[in-house]
């Protein structure tokens, strides 16, 4: 059979990129004018050059055409993928915790580790300018409590929003948070009591995971793939085989992984839950950095039930040290709106208005636009720098969005010594053995690639690379 | 036996301002003064004064001397007080707490439910200048997350005015929260688990109730006093015959009783709960605003073993909207660490950073010198307006700060009742019922005595004796 059309010209495109013929960074033809030159329709070239782009060959810039990229393939492989059947188990104090907690906190340290970008990234002057019209218009602005669910001007911006994804969300069902976290752990506590279970993907982010273990709750860790997401196939046998309070997902900008799933997936994420009566708490706290032109869809919007309770914030897109956070729960919203008035009563008031006001001048849409195309630039710096200065046999993932690269090193490497011994040279890294109770992934590095690319990064790369080498030599020698 | 010399000088000059020869607001000689007068030492004259103060005849002014204000005998009486022998009980759902949150929320009514003063108290002009220049100094502020313990600026200042009560603080055990009501709950979970008893005093806000209700732990209702504190005896007594896992107390500035316990029973209540393991959970929001020239203590300022966990924040001096609250957890400083962690993350950037430098300046100082004044005033007219205006029967506190006002009606009122005949008439009151697990303040109505006094929280008050002596009289008809 012949392949088809679109895939015909993707392929002789690629092995012109392949080749060096079209050399990095050069702007090849826009769709209109290759599809007149081709003659044939639009919708197949837009259809080869995704193809070119989900191979990491070419890059969308936003109305200014695509760019050669290095393709995927001269990159190092991605990570293994290893299904392992889970089981119920008590979340334990995560060993390390409070060194890298304490390594977070430390100033002049090259933070590869923490999950938070460069702070040039953030859109600081305007939200100060902003800052400054919102003190001067209610000089009273954090003289009252703003009770759950929070201030109206922010939750009308979020419901508008949703709009984007066919939402159609109500002011009303939005709580405001105090982060994205707080967001979370309000939900776990709305559907699950202590003891129960919760389904999480693995890896997750330790923050959660030190959150169930504070709630008192077991997890069943659902393997993950780097691409596909969440194991649908052994997340169905194993809401068969055990009760289940709730899952956990990130299905868009996972994080460590980096996938987006795709939209079927997520249909058929949701309606496995719903027919378990599994309620769904959606992290979606990195959608909105989806590299590529479109936004993703939370899982949320396939959702007709009210069973997921989808939960995001602001801290990746205008600063963590704002806190504003906010969720739709569905069914679960007067639930997690007292549990938000009983564990921090309100949130600030001043961090809220600014949030607000940036929404509704429209600001937000263009930053997020900008910002999208930035993560990306620094993504593909960092992952050539970590192909050239890490040891043979490393691997890793192909982020569809965020700024987070979850690198797999040589079986036999520790990411906890690694950790410790990249401190002592300034640099921190977060070990992949605490993203999973079961400590599935000792021998991996999550690596925060939302830092400017610079001499310093590139630097504190090839510190972690080097170190990554002894240890890996050292093991063979062991 | 002969009366000693300072009483026998208050009691004359207590029946002077009774008889109306000294009339209300003239200014009595200063301790000076009158000590050369009739010849006696500073410190009797102090001792009379302080006598005088405490039966409401006469009010320091900060700088300017003493004043003659209407003795308390002169208001209608103080509550009764109630002691009941406590057990554990399960915390339902509290009933009309839906009802009460959703009046707090709603505008335009004359809220003398919320606990928050009128606006106008707070710095708002100096807080915004400072504001402007934090956002102009750091234009970053909100661009990392401040991981637990939080700010070292706020915490350093706050660490310092410890020194104020001989606590010399450490800042690096001052855990910066999301408000005080966090800093409770975090102390809550740090120290006991779900289905475990927690001690404490009734009434008690039902915000914390509510937060002890979500927590799955029950209570045991000590009874309190409103001039005393809570009733040590009784609590010995239980803490012998209960296992219980923390005491939740508020010894200073009482909310809602307003009393300020003793310096020698605050060091009773801290040696008896030491010797029986029992972590003392301390509720120091209101103590700044303590009326009088000096700041009592906390509690927390008696303990030695690091037993006492203790909260606050400046939700209720500089606005409840910037959610700055701490807490010094003693020994369970680290778990409280980490609960800070995964259940917010961090506190929101910029209200810290306004925080510690109003703090820094020494303005907050000044500030809160000249509010309690304000809020004495406030408590002073309010005591006035209902000893007028409320029918006959009512009994009511002499708050030793703050600004909240607990009323006793007639036993037969209903306080939900009324609260709910009050809405229709645009007045927010909140009713006594849910101070209590057992609801055992139906007749009761906790009375916001922090807004300014106008004409329009005079009728609110005069709305509210109306529907009490309606209720009463057909009560007593039914």
């Amino acid at each position: 059979m012949e392949p088809p059309a679109y895939l015909n010209i993707a392929q002789k495109l690629e092995s012109q990129i392949l080749s060096g013929a079209l050399g990095l960074g050069v702007r090849i033809p826009s769709v209109r004018v290759l599809s007149a030159q081709q003659d044939v329709s639009v919708a197949t070239i837009l259809r080869a050059y995704e193809w070119l782009e989900a191979r990491g060959c070419i890059k969308a810039h936003q109305r200014s055409g695509y760019y050669v990229r290095a393709p995927f393939q001269t990159l190092i492989p991605e990570p293994e993928f290893r299904p392992v059947t889970p089981y119920p188990i008590n979340v334990g104090d995560i060993p390390s915790m409070d060194e890298i907690l304490s390594a977070a906190r430390t100033p002049d340290l090259i933070s590869l580790g923490a999950s938070a970008p460069n702070v040039d990234v953030f859109p600081a002057a305007k939200l100060n300018k902003i800052l400054r019209r919102v003190i001067c218009e209610s000089p009273n602005h954090s003289a009252s409590y703003d009770f759950p669910p929070g201030r109206i001007e922010l939750r009308r911006e979020i419901a508008r929003r949703s709009l984007a994804f066919g939402g159609e969300f109500n002011p009303n069902d939005i709580v405001v948070t105090s982060g994205g976290i707080e967001a979370i752990v309000l939900c776990l506590r709305a559907v699950a009591r202590p003891g129960q279970v919760v389904a999480i993907e693995i890896p997750t982010y330790y923050g959660v995971l030190a959150a169930i273990q504070s709630l008192g709750l077991k997890v069943l860790e659902i393997p993950t793939h780097h691409n596909e997401g969440i194991d649908l196939g052994e997340l169905e046998r194993s809401l068969r085989k055990h009760k289940v309070a709730a899952l956990l997902t990130m299905p868009n900008c996972n994080s460590p992984l980096g996938h987006v799933m795709n939209e079927s997936n997520k249909q058929r994420l949701v309606d496995l839950c719903e027919r378990h009566h599994v309620p769904v708490i959606e992290n979606d706290v990195f959608r909105e950095l989806a590299f590529g032109e479109t936004f993703p869809r939370p899982a949320k919007s396939y959702d007709n039930t009210g069973n997921v309770l989808l939960c995001s914030s602001f801290s990746k897109t205008l600063g963590p040290g704002f806190r504003v956070g906010w969720v739709h729960a569905g069914k679960y919203r007067d639930a997690v709106t007292k549990l938000k008035f009983t564990s921090s009563l309100a949130t600030a008031s001043l961090p809220q208005l600014v949030v607000a006001e940036f929404l509704a001048s429209g600001g937000y849409e263009r930053h997020v636009r900008r910002i999208r195309y930035t993560f990306s630039d620094h993504v593909q710096a960092f992952t050539h720098a970590i192909t050239k200065c890490f040891p043979s046999g490393t691997k890793m993932t192909r982020p569809r969005g965020g700024y987070i690269l979850w690198v797999q090193l040589p079986k036999r490497a520790s990411s906890e010594v690694l950790f410790r011994r990249a401190l002592k040279r300034g640099v921190f890294v977060t070990p992949g053995s605490i993203f999973s109770v079961k400590q599935q992934f000792r021998n991996c590095l999550r690596v925060n690639a939302g830092m400017l690319w610079s001499s310093k990064t590139a630097g504190a790369l090839r510190v972690i690379g080097e170190l990554a080498s002894e240890r890996v030599s050292s093991a063979k020698r062991g």
